[in-house]
């Protein structure tokens, strides 16, 4: 663990600058609007070690596939979300000596995240090797009020002498992807200009042809009076931009406000775009600074009314929540159907910015009891729009009669992930994907969503399962072959325990939801049942045998759920038996010694107790979180938060506490030393169910909604906002009582801790725990 | 299968041009010596498909690794045996139309390569889009006599009309591997140069620092007399030749003669590479081409004289066997001991030229039997040179102790392969190393080496094995975890039978022949056991330990030992359930369907049987290979030699030679449809084995050489020889009898089929049968 930053219950600071650990403290400084992200790079040139990343939501392209040894079924490309051209950049020289903290000496240096109104700023003072002295400040964001801007205020002062200071403020597309599998660019150019005040840059992707028009303008101040500059105008391929200097005095502060309109032509015309761009970024500018940042601030206090979560007493847990609730809106603000979550958001290159199954197991919960039903619901569409292609990836893969299998990575519908033993064995994505559906239908009661799109992608998916099991002989059973399970320290075993849990629930839901169809909805049923040729009587009684006898290993002197087949032929150890300096162990062990040992990277049978866990007694999740727990190693950032639940659901407040603060400050600590790759932005989801699900134990059951109130020692309280059938329901936990109040809507029933109230909006009701 | 060659005994012939068959045909009429290799590319330009590709033996690029996502332990690079410079071309013109046989109307063609002389010959007729008519008539060879050389006769003659004919006979090292992972140039020129007669071009490998020099001259005939040219010299960067042009008459012959002296700084003094592959070049050219062919054909002659395999009534058998045996001496000759043996040779790119656990296991026995001991010998220490490699690759997966495991793929030792299914898994390959060993001293009786250096490398395998196995609570065995077997079409699993068989066995092996060494040889024994730290008494006692309890996956019901656990859990099929056109499956299927399904790719189990035939009785093999034959698809070149030698040991003899056509015309006929490729060097000597081991039954048994002969009912009869404790034995056998003579060395006792005989050198024995 890297305690590096302050704790703060509102704030991210970095006190001291380490060029160690810049490339982790861009990721975790990063901002975006759920439409742009951009990682917290300096906006002077940084020659150190750097990522630059700057996002585009939606904007992608599809990178030629490389492998080693090329497998039958492979996808051809991996969809990539660019780095898109930089926005930022103020080159900055002080007497022809660029400003670079990689080449003077630092005297002081502060980087402070504001999450409570989302900038980021910096204020740090330097020594340049021509000897003078240099004071900055500066603030950026982009904004949430209008997803289509940015801003920075970029503050220059000599305190000791006078000299010659420059600014370049620029627009520079000249841009590649680190991991870029060939080396390849992604960008063309396809307009540029520049004019005295205005930049202009309009760059489209190769291959997929999106269009993004950055334009910008400047405003310089001296002190509180703006100067007029007479630029000199940079223009050359790919880069736009402007230079003028001033004979700065000592003392004085020279500001550059810099304004930047991007617009992608996924929202836009892309005929007028570069003009559109540019009166944008003009209205920006005629407004100034204070004025957007004032109608930011305003977007995220509205953010914060309704899905802060307070902690009273335990500010590092209380700063954990609120940065991984902040990362998470400026990823995903749920207000266009066609995005998505990737599991790094803005904030790095890993994972491509494409679509896991993160999102259903772990976003979606978080997005459908924070937001309003349409943001829940458009994810499930973004999933139902590729079901044509999900059968398609399925009849790659040998299947047939409509079977789906969604795609382990995708951004189109396509699957992009290139390791067999991930992209074609890891089909447990598909029971989530049928879980979101219960999930959404259990919290909303929109029965519409399942007779208009649901059922049919139940049938693909159980229609899949039909297919992917077979008899086994030796055990009279039907069994699941060759899969990969959430734990990805195991490859290619047999009988999955979570893999065939998920299965079997899929065929089982889909009979039940078949049922509910056709009675509600026998006419929308009976088109359904003619457009995919579903054979009703044939098919679920297919599904039924399977549901009678599909095997799962189990062990008989443990009285627990194995996880695989011969899972306990292995070497059976703890983590305590793990040399410290070999952690994480998929950092030093080779791949075939993680598969081999018994360590468990996040997880597996107890995801599918924390789904399933209605049919299972106390005791027998509490065995199984006792074999499963101490031998894993939470090296997937999706695990913690899991277990954390789980040890709530057992009466484990200190091993939730535990594992809640290490999903919560995963990234802030690093605890997983990668943070310098990106955040894990949808693990962040899971830290916000450890709390609401987990300590708070709510759970909706037949459409009833619960809540079983634990809290942490260290905790005098907290509190958390969650939607409910159209309510806003505000919930608040201390030592002795929960508290709920509902804050709009209708009259809602609670059950707290065994105890049913109904509470009237406006109304506020007491529990005793 | 694809028939589209001629059946001839002694040559393999194309008559007609199929551009879609190129470079099918030009793996399989490759040329070599043992030291360099030449695809059958043409001398003219040739824009049509074609894999240019000249081989020159050790000498390898490190190409960067080229992977997905990367593995902890994945080697930095892959060692790949380089395309190298074109010394063959000779750019032809007619009227200043190139000739180009993509780009004319083929008359006729006929491409003819010569086993017996070791050339390659094309005669074909053309006519231009000029409306020239040419005929072209070609020979070429690199000498067996002196591995330095190679020549070129090209005929040229227009039938119909006079017409200007000119030739541009060049060394060209602008040449690029197909299968470089990011498109690297491997070679830097050193040195260049022309004159009126000489070529010269000196490159140097980047990274390696391998120098090669390719001097060339040439003559030039009109019909038998010389023609004096002056030549255009060319000359830039990477390329040097000469221009030559005449007024050609009709019907009259005009002959190019190149000759070329291929120099490589592993056998040259660098600073004079250039300077004696000059010498070489001129000296050969005054020689000329007849008297070098004539060298040539003499040293094939002696080859033939020593390994010729006669069959009799069966022209395609005939030309089968004769293939491979050719094929593989023009991969290695085994007289430097740096070389190995690459499962493609000279032929292809794919696999880069690097040793693999084929060497071991099919073509060690070949060359044991067939050449002085000193050949099986220098493959032996090819291995130990590298003991010190193999147990670095071992601590680098978190063995310790002088562990060894050999790498997977290798040029210099370190591992060069990249799928942690094969790399980390693929673990059987040590076994083979250690049967080499075995086998070895079986045939020879040469304990020496033993003491001097096997038991070294056993000790460090058995090391391996020790550590690899952990004991199972549940089925108190040890077991050995996530394996890759021989089966290739099955990654991960768990107790593979043959690699648990395969391990048990070397750690008896191991334990015996310490015994064996200790008396023979103590004092090397006492220095060995310092050398390697080795604890004789606890490490003998946890090998027994592991000996005695170790796991062995069985079925009783079939009582059949079972490729790995869990294996009868898939859907039981045989391989006529596939359909035809989804064969070959690796082709055809995803990679998961193919894990999933019971086909093997290859002999597994019974790759076991074969090495171990000895401990089981008939009955055994038969019910197995019953069970496992006709679930194996025998994608792997080297599965059918196995089974049809497992095939002839339990007394199948029609199967066996059915599996032995597939085996020996697999390359020719084009079975798998992978030999545009190159050709499956390393399973011809599987070929080899399958008529000497399978139909001839031929063993030695502690130390005794026993023959247990059938015929299959095709032949008449067939003759081969081998090498036994220095005597050369030739063995014919036909419908009623055996006829043994001892052509040289001591009296030498043999067994035919329970009959016992003792035969003087010069002496023939005849058994009836």
């Amino acid at each position: 663990m890297d305690r590096s930053y302050k704790i703060d219950e509102w704030k991210i600071i970095e006190e001291g600058f380490n060029p160690e650990k810049n490339r982790a403290s861009e990721s975790v400084f990063s901002i975006g609007n759920g439409h742009m992200g951009q990682r917290a790079n300096f906006e002077e040139r940084y020659s150190g070690n750097s990522l630059r990343g700057s996002y585009i939501a939606g904007i992608y392209y599809p990178d030629k596939t490389r492998v080693g040894w090329w497998k039958n079924g492979y996808p051809e490309y991996f969809a990539k979300v660019l780095n898109s051209p930089n926005w930022i950049g103020i080159d900055v020289s002080i007497d022809d000596e660029q400003l670079d903290l990689a080449r003077c000496e630092i005297l002081s240096f502060r980087r402070e995240l504001n999450m409570k109104e989302g900038t980021l700023s910096r204020v740090f003072s330097v020594k340049m090797k021509n000897g003078i002295t240099v004071e900055v400040n500066t603030t950026r964001f982009v904004s949430l009020d209008d997803h289509e801007l940015g801003a920075i205020k970029y503050s220059v002062k000599l305190p000791d002498q006078g000299a010659r200071l420059s600014f370049t403020p620029f627009i520079d597309g000249n841009v590649v992807n680190e991991d870029a599998n060939f080396g390849e660019i992604f960008w063309n150019e396809s307009n540029r200009s520049t004019d005295n005040g205005n930049a202009l840059l309009v760059t489209t992707t190769r291959k997929t042809n999106f269009t993004v028009a950055f334009a910008s303008n400047y405003a310089f101040y001296r002190n509180k009076k703006e100067i007029i500059t007479e630029p000199v105008l940079h223009s050359r391929e790919k880069y736009a931009g402007h230079s003028f200097e001033i004979e700065a005095r000592a003392g004085v502060q020279y500001t550059v406000y810099k304004y930047a309109a991007i617009l992608s032509s996924e929202n836009n015309p892309v005929n007028k775009i570069g003009h559109l761009a540019t009166i944008k970024v003009q209205e920006a500018s005629s407004k100034g600074f204070d004025e957007l940042l004032d109608a930011h601030r305003d977007a995220w206090q509205k953010k914060w009314d309704e899905s802060d979560i307070v902690i009273k007493g335990d500010p590092a847990a209380q700063q954990g929540i609120r940065f991984n609730i902040f990362q998470l809106y400026q990823t995903y603000t749920g207000d266009d159907k066609r995005l998505n979550i990737g599991p790094k958001g803005f904030t790095g290159e890993k994972y491509g910015g494409s679509t896991y199954w993160d999102t259903e197991a772990f976003a979606f919960p978080f997005y459908l009891m924070t937001s309003d039903l349409h943001v829940a619901r458009n994810l499930l569409l973004y999933r139902y729009r590729h079901l044509g292609k999900a059968i398609e990836n399925a009849e790659k893969l040998g299947f047939n009669n409509g079977a789906a299998l969604y795609p382990m990575v995708t951004i189109n519908g396509e699957e992009c992930h290139n390791e067999w033993e991930i992209t074609f064995e890891e089909i447990h994505r598909n029971g989530a994907i049928a879980y979101a559906i219960y999930n959404y239908i259990e919290h909303t009661g929109d029965s519409s969503y399942l007779e208009d799109y649901g059922l049919e992608v139940l049938i693909a998916l159980s229609r899949f399962w039909r297919q992917r099991v077979n008899f086994s002989e030796p055990k009279l059973r039907y069994v699941i072959l060759g899969v990969t399970g959430p734990n990805e320290y195991e490859n290619n075993v047999n009988n999955n325990w979570y893999t065939n849990k998920i299965a079997w629930w899929t065929m089982q839901y889909t009979t039940e939801c078949i049922g509910a169809v056709k009675s509600a909805a026998p006419a929308k049923y009976k088109d359904l049942v003619e457009r995919i040729e579903f054979d009703e009587k044939i098919e679920i009684a297919e599904w039924k045998e399977i549901i009678n006898n599909l095997y799962f290993p189990y062990d008989e002197d443990r009285d627990i759920f194995l996880q695989q087949e011969g899972y306990l032929d292995k070497l059976q150890q703890t983590v305590d038996n793990i040399k410290p300096e070999e952690r994480p162990i998929n950092q030093h062990w080779s791949w075939d010694r993680i598969l081999r040992s018994c360590f468990i990277k996040q997880a597996d049978v107890l995801q599918g107790l924390y789904f399933f866990g209605e049919e299972y007694d106390t005791e027998t999740i509490k065995r199984n979180f006792d074999f499963y727990e101490p031998r894993t190693v939470h090296e997937s950032s999706l695990s913690p938060s899991i277990y954390s639940i789980m040890a709530s659901r057992t009466g484990r407040i200190d091993k939730a506490y535990e594992l809640y603060l290490r999903t919560a400050r995963l990234d802030i600590d690093d605890i997983n030393k990668e943070v310098k790759e990106g955040l894990h932005i949808t693990s962040m989801a899971g830290t916000w169910l450890s709390i609401v699900e987990g300590f708070a134990g709510l759970k909706v059951k037949h459409q009833k909604l619960y809540i079983n109130p634990l809290i942490p020692e260290a905790w005098e309280m907290y509190s958390f906002m969650i939607r409910f059938r159209n309510n806003l329901l505000k919930i608040s936990i201390n030592k002795t009582k929960a508290e709920v109040e509902n804050l709009s809507g209708k009259r809602v029933c609670i059950n707290v801790g065994g105890e049913e109230k109904k509470i009237s909006a406006g109304n506020t009701e007491f529990f005793k725990i």
